[in-house]
């Protein structure tokens, strides 16, 4: 391609946009910002999107085959998974009483396909002999988030890969999965990511005890942090961490009277520990949740969150939701005053270990605008026989099994795998039947790859100051060639002939052949795009009948001979 | 790939779907019905669309560059260019209350992306040296259909592969224009479909002497009728045909006394005719418009409609649109029962040819219930000095060229291409600097090819009673391998080394490598499926030390020697 000719070349302007990758995609013109959340592909950036996708087809085709669902679903399939209340569902309809009369219907825009492909499957299977299956497609998604703001790392419409797999048992699914995690890692490793890239436990939902994994990528853009446990080599994500909050120091030890303060429409922990004048640590959240009917009060020291997935598991229940403003009342507190102490008898008490060993502490006083200050274990409060696990880790906290604290990473999650069991089968009613003739249960997991992510995601890890770096496997062209020429001289037609020849062996080249601008221009414009090889012809490096050559990803550059540059370039890339 | 293996198998299911195509598709195992005018594309299926769009890629990286537009559009852009009320227009929105509240905003669902294209390269593009540009995709489209009936012909969901030009002027478009004919050409000879393809001219729009192209694959399930110039060669959609009604013939030529008879409630004209037991060839559809805010009677003969496009050349007005109910009653008529006879004045009256050369025709009486009978031209209405041609053609109609009744195809559309001129960029302001500095406006033109509804055409025109036939190029696998075996015999070994032979040349096989059916079945299914090249291995075949080949497309077998297989395969691939 002659750079003269590419629609969307670099842009001078200096428009920042909501991220890193956003902003340096958009000024190399890879990327178009349609609105928020909603991206364009320009030739540049489309080339990078189909080396993507294709190296993640090559892998998904050795272990399932490829087919395209639809955007569209009726409403249907996700009422009977109980999931048309998803916060991210979004859905279509005529746009004006012209369209709405021709038909009055509204569809889901499906922002993932679990609930599309297991009625798909079912039609098609109904005998062991059939079994396992596994299915993928690459295909845009839709989800209605609230405020899009990483680039490409997370859009109201995007391109995933995912594939589904439906397995006779609970051990073909797991070794299946195996099968496919390490189809992953190589996934990745071909990406030109693999050393930065890793793979974190994450939840595997309510009733299993098994983990979901997530393939996370390194990058200070991403919306997650990893704790990684030095002892297992492990890396967790948050809402799984092990973590134990670390101590709180006293310089006296001496407890002090417990008293009621009033503090008029105090609720928030910062809020409060600078009104009482404590540290945060002194303060205690506690919130009143209603797990299978029953309340039960949740406290966390002041500084962390509630982890629901934790609580779940700890409280073995098959549902859980936060109590409404009269449950609250019900148990004789006041929503945003709840505390641990004189709670009823019925009330169950889970207390995270953060809030042992303190002195002093603050709770909610259980009465509207106060607040109990000076609470101790023992004297005010029965100290429980049991501290749990409960709360989201977060940066600084202990590992339980080194007693050290955490290294944190943040990351961006490129990939996940989740044994989702019987979950979306049992919705339908799928079921196969066996050697026996017996009617049994199909296991199924889903395996995502986000691949308009990926390339948000490389270009946050990829880049220097003078903009991207690509992996070769991804990078738009193999080979940036610039001509330093202000019109047909010889090094344009030594160019043109160096761009005939290796374009004719299949080596994909971005000439940039502009005789009108600066050579510093274009130096910095094969920077910003950061193809993998550049090559300079220019008067003065004919006449040593010689191009220099230079990686994007080194400084040194050299000179190699015209009749040794095909071979050298092949060794390259 | 073995068949055995295969997602989505053929069905012994004898369901019909609303069209042969989907029908044929479905029971063959490419397709599946997700509801009305929404498929998706099982694994047989997207190595078909795969191929094609490959092949529409190709020819397409001729003529412009490729990129990745999104589906989602804001509500502004169809704004500006006056389309939000576009009659298929759909837009998304928050599928609950916890979506809406997190954002509330509606977006359009792109069904074209003229509105979406034209900001984008006005963005890039200010100067003269910038221009032409030329840009495609291939991405899904949404259309909200009334009730889509024709399998992959017309969805609400679909796949297209739209191109866009932008030109310093028309004379450039025109030129550009001719080039993108051609390459439509090659396409449809590439696709295998160039021998049932033809390219047929259509209205251009309102404002343009120009004509649009569309390319037409003739087909009985074709939603379109073509008109045939035997002189000009040249085929006319039915819209801009120049026809001529053919005569009405007449036992006698004697006046009959003009009457008004009561028909209470008798609008159409074929209840009309029955009512009055006459030919529906006398009676009159007259029907009131406003063109440029001035009322215009417009009247073809019982049987005809009136072609909006023709009409709006024979006014030259800008707008034109029926009248409302007070608008017929202010012209002292009665919707219904509009006629020629003794209108105002001021009523512009245009009178299609085929009202010419009759006798004591009916028409309507201005007067609710009543109809006018035995009207005659000159004693009852004076004759219009001049006749139009203001109808849609139908078959019978004669060619006025060669004064006999065109030769009429069914076709289905596969691609159109059309002249826009400035309709979008004058819409979006988008202009360009030319050398001497003046802004000028920027000539335009699309270019569409439907990838999936080529799937559904091709599958309507290549088959026979036994199922698909599909032209090699596109066909899911090239060789269809057949094994007819009970078990690890013999034949079955010699087929899998064929399958891996076959393979690691690059040929695509499907093995039918099924133990448990019989042989009957297998060519039933090989039958059905459609691959160009049919191979047998059987006892029976190596007895001869051979094997059995058939092409799809033909009847004869032949035995051939298993070494000579791999060279045979490949001169018929």
């Amino acid at each position: 391609m002659r750079y003269s000719q590419l629609f969307g070349r670099t842009s001078k302007e200096s428009k920042q946009y909501d991220s890193k990758n956003a902003t340096l995609l958009t000024k190399a013109g890879f990327i178009d910002q349609t609105m928020a959340g909603v991206y364009k592909y320009l030739p540049l950036g489309l080339r990078v999107l189909t080396k993507i996708e294709n190296i993640v087809r090559t892998h998904m085709d050795e272990i399932g085959q490829e087919l395209l669902m639809t955007a569209l679903a009726p409403k249907e399939l996700w009422e009977k998974t109980g999931r048309l209340g998803i916060d991210v569902l979004m859905e279509t309809r005529g746009a004006n009483d012209a369209s709405r009369k021709q038909n009055d219907a509204s569809y889901i825009l499906n922002p993932t396909h679990e609930d599309n492909i297991t009625p798909l499957v079912a039609q098609f299977v109904q005998s062991y002999r059939e079994l396992p299956v596994a299915l993928y497609q690459i295909q845009n998604k839709f989800r209605n988030e609230a405020r899009p703001k990483s680039g490409l790392l997370r859009g109201r419409e995007f391109r995933m890969k995912d594939l589904y797999s439906f397995h006779v048992s609970k051990d073909d699914l797991m070794s299946y999965y195996e099968v496919a995690k390490q189809a992953y890692v190589r996934t990745f490793e071909a990406l030109g990511i693999g050393d930065k890239t890793v793979i974190a436990l994450a939840s595997g939902g309510d009733f299993t005890e098994n983990f979901s994994h997530e393939f996370q990528t390194f990058c200070e853009a991403g919306e997650d942090l990893l704790f990684y446990d030095e002892k297992t080599e492990v890396y967790y994500n948050r809402e799984v961490t092990p973590s134990q909050a670390p101590a709180v120091s006293y310089p006296d030890n001496e407890m002090k009277e417990r008293a009621e303060v009033l503090g008029e429409g105090i609720i928030g922990v910062l809020e409060l520990a600078e009104f009482l004048q404590i540290p945060v640590e002194q303060t205690t959240k506690t919130m009143l949740f209603v797990a299978d009917e029953q309340p039960v009060a949740v406290a966390v020291r002041g500084g962390y969150e509630v982890d629901e997935g934790k609580l779940k598991k700890v409280l073995g229940t098959r549902t859980l939701r936060m109590a409404t403003d009269a449950e609250v009342e019900a148990i004789g507190s006041k929503v945003g005053y709840v505390g641990i102490l004189d709670l009823p008898e019925h009330v169950r008490v889970i207390i995270d270990e953060s809030c042992d060993n303190r002195l002093n502490f603050e709770c909610g006083a259980n009465r509207e605008n106060y607040h109990t200050v000076n609470v101790n274990w023992g004297r005010d409060i029965q100290k429980p026989e049991q501290f749990y696990d409960i709360k989201v880790a977060q940066e600084g906290d202990i590992n339980p099994a080194t007693k050290k604290p955490y290294p944190v990473h943040k990351a961006a999650e490129v990939g996940n795998i989740f044994p989702l069991e019987t979950k979306f089968s049992d919705a339908f009613g799928f079921t196969y039947t066996d050697e026996s003739g017996a009617s049994q249960k199909v296991y199924m997991g889903s395996y995502g790859i986000g691949t308009t992510r990926l390339v948000g995601v490389i270009a946050e890890v990829c880049n220097d100051e003078r903009g991207l770096v690509w992996p070769k496997q991804i990078a738009p062209f193999q080979v940036h060639l610039v001509t330093i020429s202000k019109g047909e001289d010889e090094a344009y037609k030594v160019s043109e002939n160096i761009y005939g020849e290796l374009s004719e062996q299949g080596i994909e080249v971005l000439w940039d052949d502009r005789i009108d601008v600066r050579a510093g221009e274009q130096f910095a414009d094969a920077d910003l795009i950061g193809n993998p090889v550049r090559i300079v012809v220019s008067q003065k490096t004919l006449e040593q009948k010689s191009v220099e050559l230079k990686l994007r990803s080194s400084e040194d550059t050299e000179m190699v001979a015209l009749e040794d540059l095909v071979d050298q370039i092949k060794t390259l890339i």
